[in-house]
């Protein structure tokens, strides 16, 4: 991962939405990764972003993270996040109101549940969520969201814009619209850290965060060229 | 991953050939993880801890490393290894003489072609091996492996025996018995690094090079409870 501090470089290419599924497919398609693959590499590198932006002895109650995942692949990565989390130290916690049919979602649920992360069946206000909960993981929506939010989403948004605490978010601010950013009217999360996934997105330029990195790395060199990604150099194993 | 400087620290439980077999059959079992999750993980932690071993920019020839592959899951580890080493920075070839028809195993070596990895169609002699790579990552053989040894690893075996490069090991080094460690009669690898995944196995205690690292942290710590592995505390992410 790369710390690309604030905002992503001008030199980095933002992708379009269907630029970004072009990719996506192409990844399966042409280079064969499995979506378990991308999956956990994917998770994996934003637990290493937030280890490194919020180390475990710097969150108030002893490390507990809300990790909040959608239906889609986005979920998914933070599901595998949230494992991960769980075995650097922090403890998770996981909202995931609409649980998804695939077989690899229910096994990354398998997953969380043997390292005793409990699943919340409703998500309390935002007080209690910024009194319990010292940093969010936001993995609701991913690249290939398109509006209208549909419900219980417009509800949690609505509460999450108004939490206290950091929100983290997995590669898209869930709320904000993929390319134009921050939407006009209607709720949205307010992101202190951006882990772009692949390459940063066009809303990308309109985070106002601290912390952006980009994580994920993935993508060969042919392909970076193909889209002209112009993706930056990771330092060592990063 | 942590250093165990030299050998496995005494406190860490060695596993026997069928128990590290039980294990593994409880990670896809109940807690339903994937062969691709769990190699991908476990092939990243390879390639971190050949990054932090032996530096690219330390290696002679720009970072060239001989990753031979067996026909099993220890040579699919290899593979996964190959292609992060590749996005670190290093030169990677690949010898895998016995292609596995599975198709994860496929699938890995698809993903390392879009890296322009290539595969040395025959092995050279020892002396060719030691001039043109800094490196050999032995992934031919994991705990699950049972003798005789079949050719063309004999032949393997015995060419790798007489490099002069540093042979990192990925679980087991190739040739020796799980259990019992390097063979009375028979050509093995002299490992400088071990790379012990899940836990060290047995053979362990015989092994006698400079690193011992254990990599591949996904063992949720009711299983490490259950088998009594006493695993240590991973720093950070590592």
């Amino acid at each position: 991962m790369t710390s690309t501090s604030g905002t992503a470089p001008s030199s980095v290419k933002l992708l379009g939405q269907e630029e970004a599924i072009e990719i996506d497919k192409e990844l399966f398609s042409e280079y064969q990764f499995s979506v378990d693959q991308l999956m956990e590499l994917a998770g994996l590198s934003c637990a290493q972003v937030i280890e490194r932006v919020y180390p475990v002895e710097q969150l108030p109650n002893k490390g507990a993270v809300l990790v909040v995942c959608g239906p889609g692949n986005n979920g998914g990565d933070g599901l595998v996040c949230a494992r991960h989390l769980s075995m650097f130290g922090y403890y998770p916690s996981v909202f995931y109101p609409k649980r998804s049919s695939s077989e690899l979602m229910k096994r990354l649920v398998t997953q969380t549940e043997a390292l005793d992360i409990p699943y919340l069946s409703y998500l309390p206000d935002a007080q209690q969520i910024s009194h319990s909960f010292g940093l969010i993981v936001d993995a609701i929506f991913g690249f290939s969201f398109k509006p209208p939010i549909r419900e219980p989403f417009d509800d949690v948004l609505h509460k999450l814009q108004q939490v206290k605490s950091p929100v983290a978010c997995i590669d898209i601010p869930s709320g904000w619209d993929v390319e134009t950013g921050p939407p006009k009217s209607g709720a949205a999360v307010i992101p202190d850290c951006l882990i772009s996934l692949t390459a940063p997105k066009k809303c990308a330029v309109h985070f106002r965060g601290r912390h952006h990195f980009l994580g994920g790395r993935f993508i060969p060199s042919t392909l970076a060229q193909k889209y002209e990604l112009n993706l930056p150099d990771f330092p060592g194993s990063d």
